[in-house]
């Protein structure tokens, strides 16, 4: 089995290589991920700037490519254009910090399972849920490959992928795995105003996350409780209910 | 009425001039848009980096901030602090180029909507289906009018926004408004490899739109047929169907 490994953090982070470590067992794998970290990017692709492709050799841990880009497009890159045998599963992460809820709109590693899902090939993201640069992925790593190695033997259907949210607990304190769905909490925004040394204003986003409560079978919720979350997500975003509400109340 | 305008293409453009000049008959415009041409950002949000907001008098065409930020910045930063008042609805575009199908996760004109509805605001995405940044916006701007009208009046469901596509002919070759679907059509990307002066290679991205033609009431093919495609989009992602057969697929 070919596996693609991505992330948003960047191709020197913790988290891809524990990922990688775990994931070596299941098949070969190449990690294209971007040079730096790219979080909160969404799913951002570059159009109008030239890419680079950077061989990396890390150690002898694992080989591939440093893209000065996106997830996504380290994603479209790399299955168009660099890899010489395409993928039978892509799996991005492991991102430090949890995507769950809404945030999978903002997460650069869900963009990029997103991204390949979208060309056609079953994809993972992977979060652990700790901002942490320096902790410990191996829990999660192992919680990604035994996701990975289930999608690669029953397959997923088209245009869904997995968004997998471990959380930040010892081994023995985890749960197990729960399948879930995406919750409905949310953001309040706020922004620090402050002057800078020249006296000229900026802004800084700061912001509250307001858990939703509403279904216990939730991502938000599962991975609070100590459950590795499970969510199949896909991108049909037409809201047909109102479609039909709207040929009356639009008069067309 | 407030509305509260903002686009990708940056404040200085054609079609977010039209556009302001159209709604101003329905209410008190206030523009926060990006400096700068934001295109294929998708949902990024600024969180590494301060905000500035520039105070921008256009002529005495319109009042409003210029952002170094993307389309989802203007809208957070503008609703949660820079407006006095909070907006009625907000509109972002027109923007020089359709967003249709799958093409609206990859649009930051689609993501002001997006971010200014899970905010709780009702929002309207405009895009003009003509990449040419010098084209008139008028007819554009006279459709988003309307709609904007409509959605002032029967407001919209929680979480759902309005995704307007408006084809590029003259006013009375245009057929009307058409409520549609979003569309399966899809990308098969492919980058051309370079080399630069220093003999370096690098890649830019190209790739082929493969339109859906699988349903004669999606978005893409009303366009392409002279409509104005007006699609409610929302964003729950969790694939229900799917989740239902993983709990014995994944024997969870």
């Amino acid at each position: 089995m070919n596996i693609l490994v991505t992330n948003d953090d960047g191709i020197n982070s913790n988290g891809i290589l524990a990922l990688v470590n775990a994931l070596k067992k299941l098949g070969k794998v190449t990690v294209i991920a971007p040079d730096r970290q790219q979080s909160a990017v969404g799913h951002a692709v570059t159009v109008s700037s030239p890419l680079r492709a950077t061989p990396v050799h890390k150690n002898d841990e694992f080989f591939g490519y440093a893209i000065n880009g996106t997830p996504a497009d380290c994603v479209k890159l790399g299955i168009s254009t660099l890899l010489e045998e395409k993928p039978d599963l892509v799996v991005s992460g492991i991102n430090h910090g949890p995507n769950l809820s809404i945030n999978i709109l903002y997460s650069g590693t869900v963009s990029a399972a997103t991204e390949a899902t979208m060309m056609g090939y079953p994809s993972i993201a992977v979060s652990l849920d700790s901002f942490d640069e320096k902790e410990d992925c191996l829990v999660a790593a192992e919680y990604a490959a035994i996701v990975a190695e289930k999608v690669l033997k029953t397959g997923l259907p088209k245009g869904t992928l997995i968004n997998v949210n471990v959380p930040h607990l010892k081994k023995e304190e985890i749960k197990g795995i729960k399948l879930t769905k995406q919750a409905n909490s949310q953001w309040q925004d706020s922004y620090e105003r402050r002057q800078d040394p020249r006296g000229q204003e900026y802004f800084w986003l700061t912001g509250v996350y307001i858990t939703s409560s509403d279904d216990p079978d939730n991502d938000d919720s599962s991975v609070a409780e100590g459950w590795v979350s499970v969510t199949p997500v896909y991108y049909r975003m037409t809201d047909h209910e109102f479609l039909k509400e709207m040929k009356a109340s639009f008069g067309l």
